[in-house]
C-alpha cells in the first residue's frame, strides 16, 4: 500500500476544509477523525470577507450561502445602557473587500464541506479514527491511531484542534484558560423576543461580559453567545461559569440583554482558551493547522475562517510537489511557504483577539467611558479598525472616511495588530 | 463704626478677585488675608475663554493681557511614546468663544488684581488679619481674627482656600487627598530645553503622571508643573512624593519629557487635594468662593478661573441690595442667587477634573490604547469636549466638526459632566 500525500489528523471545519481544498488542487488527502461521525458542536459562526473571498474562488461559497445569513450591519452596543455605539456597514463592506460577510451555523457549514469532500475521489474519510502516536521517518510520516490502526503518509496536519495531540510534537505548551466561559444557543426564530435584530450582527458590550447575537440558517434560527468572565474561576472553584454566575452577572444589564437569556442552553458551558502565537507550525513532515496551529479566542470572530484560509495555503504550496515521492527538502520547502503565508498572520489575529475582547469586557468607569467614546466617535465608514484583517481593499471607490484621516501614520487604532498585544 | 457690607476672609485671587468685581458694582468690602502680605505661591496658570470672557467684560482682561502669552494651542502628547495625540486651536476657539486662551504667572494675576484693588475706594485691604471665628448674629455676622480684631459685615464671604475656616461653619467635610503630587516652576526661558514649544501649552500624558509647560511672563519665563502619583502614598509613607520619587516615576518616559525635570523647583512638593461637591456652600449670611466652596484637581486648569466666576456671580446678585441695611431676607435671596449661578457648575467642574486626570493618567494597556485613541481620533475642531466648559459658543461661523456629530444625543464626550464621575 502506497503512502498517502496528506494525512490530516482532525475532521472539523478546518481539517475537511483543507482536506477539499488540497484535493481540489490535486492532491490526496486521508481524513482522520476520531468522532464516531462528522459533526460539529457549538451553534453559529461568521466569515468574514477575507474568509468568504476566498471561499469564492475554491468554489466553496455558492455551496454555503443558502443556508446562510447576509447580515445588514455589524452593530456594537453598550450593554448596560443601550446605546447603540457603532456600526458597520456590511453591505458597503461587502463592496470594499469584494465579499460577503456572512453567519452560519457551524453544522451547515461542517454538512456541506463534508458533502463535498465525499465527492472527491482524491480524499478518504475515516471516523473513529483518533491519532495518539507519529513518527517522522526520513521519507515519510506513520501516524498510529487508538484503534490500531496506522497509516503513512508524506506530510501529516495536525487538525485536532485546541488539545491537539500533533502540536505536541512540535510545540511544547499549553492551552491558555481566560476565565471567561460561554454559554451559546441556536433557538428557532419565532421564539426570539422580539426587541432582536433581525438582519443584524449585535455584540453586546458590559463589565466583563458580551453577548452576540444574529440569525442563522437562511434566517429560521436565532444563534445567540452570552460571554462572561467569570469570578468563580478568580476564585479558584472548580465548578466555574456556572448558569447561576451566569444569571447573576447579566442581571446588571440592560433589558433587551436580559430577554436573551432564558433561550440560551445551559447544559453545556464552554470555557474559553487560546494559545500563545508561536513562531513556527512545523517539524519535518509534521505541521498544524486551525485551532491546533492557532487557537485563539473568539473576539475577532475569526477561528472557523483562519482554518479555512490554513486549507487555502497549504493546498497552493502542497500542490506543486506534484504525483512523484515528496522528498524531505521539498515538503520543507512546501511547509516553509504556508508558513510564510500564514504563521505572522494567525499570530497577529489571536494577539489582536485578547485586546479586543480586554477593550469589549473593560469594566472600570474611566476605560468605560473611553472605550464608549472610541466607538461611539467612529466614522461608521471608517475602516481602519478592519482593513487589516478584511483587506486589501478590492474597490477604493467604495463610501469611506477622509483619506487624510485613514492615512495618517499616528492613527494606529485599537485593535491592529502593530499594537502589542499584553504589553 | 458702621457694619461693612461685605466680608472677605481671604486676599488670594479668588478673594481680590471679587472684591474688586464687588466694589466696582458699588459694594463696600473688607478684605482680610492672614499672610504678612498679598501674593501668590505657585507658578503659572491658564485662563480659558469662559474666564477671560467674564474678565474683559469688568475690565480686568485688559491689564493682564501684557503680562500674559496667548498660546497659538493646547497639546496633547503620549509621554512614553512622544506621539502628539490631539490639539485644540486656540486661534479657532478665541473666535468660537469670542475671547482668548491666555497663560501667565500666579503672581502677575495677584498683583494686578491687587493694584486694581488698592486703587478702588469701596476696598479696605488687611494683611496678617487671619479669621478664626464667626459669628453669625440676627442682623450681621461678626468676624474675629487671631490678632485680636473683630469685623462686623452684612455678608461673611470665606475665600480662604483649601483649607478653609469658614467653610467649616456650612460644610462638616474634609479636603480630599488625591495622592497626587505636582513639582512646579517657572525658569528663564533662556534656560529651557530646546525641544520644548514655546507657542503652545503642551499637556503630556503618562502612567499615573502628567507634565504641563506653557510660557509665562509675555514669554520671558517658562512654566512646567510635573504631576505623579505617589506609590509612597499608597504605601503609607509620611514622606510620599519626594524628588527621587518624582526622577524614578519620570524616567520611563521619552526625551523631551525627561529634559523637563532638571528645572523643577525641587525644595516645594504640592500634594493634590480636592474635595466633594456640595449642594449649598451657604449659611445665613455667610458664604463660600473659591478653593474655599469648591476645591477641585487642576486637570481642567479651571481653579482660579472658577473663583473669578464666583466673585462676577456674587457682584451681580449682592450688588442689587443698594446702600441700606440687608435684611436677612434680601441677604438670604442674593445668595441664593449666587448659588444658583455657581453652585451645580462649579460641582460639574470638580466632578469631570477628576474623571480628566484618570483619563490622563490610565496606567494599563488597555485603557491607554482607548485614551490613545480617543486623542488621536478627535477631529481638531470638535469642541463637545469643552463647549460646556468654555461655552457658550459666540460665534457659530468658526471651523467646527460636522454638526450632525456635535448634535448627536449619544455623543457623550468623556469628561462632559453628565458621565457621573465615579459611579
Amino acid at each position: 500500500m502506497s503512502a498517502d500525500q496528506v494525512i490530516m489528523a482532525g475532521g472539523g471545519i478546518g481539517g475537511l476544509g483543507a482536506a477539499l481544498m488540497l484535493a481540489r488542487k490535486g492532491v490526496k488527502v486521508r481524513v482522520l477523525e476520531r468522532a464516531p461521525e462528522f459533526g460539529e458542536v457549538g451553534a453559529g459562526l461568521q466569515l468574514a470577507p477575507n474568509i468568504t473571498r476566498m471561499l469564492d474562488e475554491v468554489g466553496v461559497l455558492e455551496k454555503i450561502l443558502p443556508m446562510s445569513v447576509q447580515p445588514r450591519r455589524l452593530v456594537f452596543m453598550n450593554a448596560q445602557t443601550g446605546e447603540m455605539l457603532t456600526t458597520l456597514d456590511l453591505e458597503d463592506a461587502k463592496k470594499r473587500y469584494g465579499a460577503p460577510y456572512i453567519v452560519l451555523h457551524r453544522s451547515d457549514l461542517l454538512s456541506a464541506l463534508l458533502e463535498a469532500a465525499q465527492a472527491e475521489e482524491n480524499i478518504t474519510l475515516h471516523t473513529g479514527h483518533q491519532v495518539t502516536g507519529v513518527e517522522d521517518q526520513a521519507g515519510s510520516v506513520v501516524v498510529h491511531c487508538a484503534n490500531g490502526a496506522e497509516f503513512t503518509g508524506q506530510v501529516l496536519m495536525g487538525a485536532d484542534g485546541l488539545h491537539s495531540v500533533v502540536r505536541k510534537e512540535i510545540v511544547q505548551d499549553e492551552p491558555i484558560c481566560s476565565g471567561y466561559v460561554a454559554y451559546r444557543g441556536a433557538v428557532p426564530i419565532e421564539d426570539v423576543d422580539r426587541r432582536a435584530s433581525m438582519d443584524d450582527v449585535v455584540v453586546w458590550m458590559g463589565p466583563g461580559m458580551h453577548l452576540v447575537q444574529y440569525p442563522v440558517r437562511a434566517g429560521k434560527l436565532y444563534n445567540q453567545v452570552a460571554v462572561f468572565r467569570s469570578q468563580e474561576y478568580i476564585d479558584g472553584k472548580e465548578d466555574w461559569g456556572t448558569p447561576e454566575e451566569l444569571d447573576r452577572t447579566y442581571s446588571g444589564m440592560c433589558d433587551a440583554v436580559r430577554a436573551a437569556i432564558p433561550s440560551l442552553q445551559r447544559n453545556n458551558r464552554w470555557p474559553m482558551y487560546d494559545r500563545e502565537p508561536v513562531q513556527t507550525w512545523t517539524k519535518g513532515r509534521v505541521s498544524l493547522l486551525g485551532d491546533a496551529a492557532h487557537a485563539m479566542l473568539q473576539y475577532l470572530a475569526q477561528g472557523a475562517g483562519q482554518s479555512l484560509l490554513d486549507g487555502a495555503a497549504l493546498a497552493e504550496t502542497l500542490s506543486v510537489l506534484g504525483d512523484g515521492e515528496w522528498t524531505a527538502e521539498a515538503v520543507g520547502a512546501a511547509l516553509s511557504g504556508y508558513e510564510d503565508q500564514r504563521v505572522a498572520h494567525a499570530g497577529a489575529v489571536q494577539s489582536t483577539a485578547r485586546v479586543w475582547g480586554d477593550i469589549w469586557h473593560v469594566d472600570s468607569h474611566v476605560p468605560m467611558i473611553l472605550r464608549d467614546e472610541v466607538f461611539r466617535s467612529r466614522d461608521v465608514y471608517d475602516y481602519k479598525f478592519v482593513d487589516w484583517l478584511y483587506g486589501p481593499v478590492q474597490d477604493a471607490g467604495t463610501t469611506s472616511a477622509a483619506p487624510e484621516a485613514a492615512a495618517t501614520p499616528s492613527a494606529a487604532p485599537a485593535g491592529q495588530p502593530r499594537t502589542p498585544a499584553h504589553a
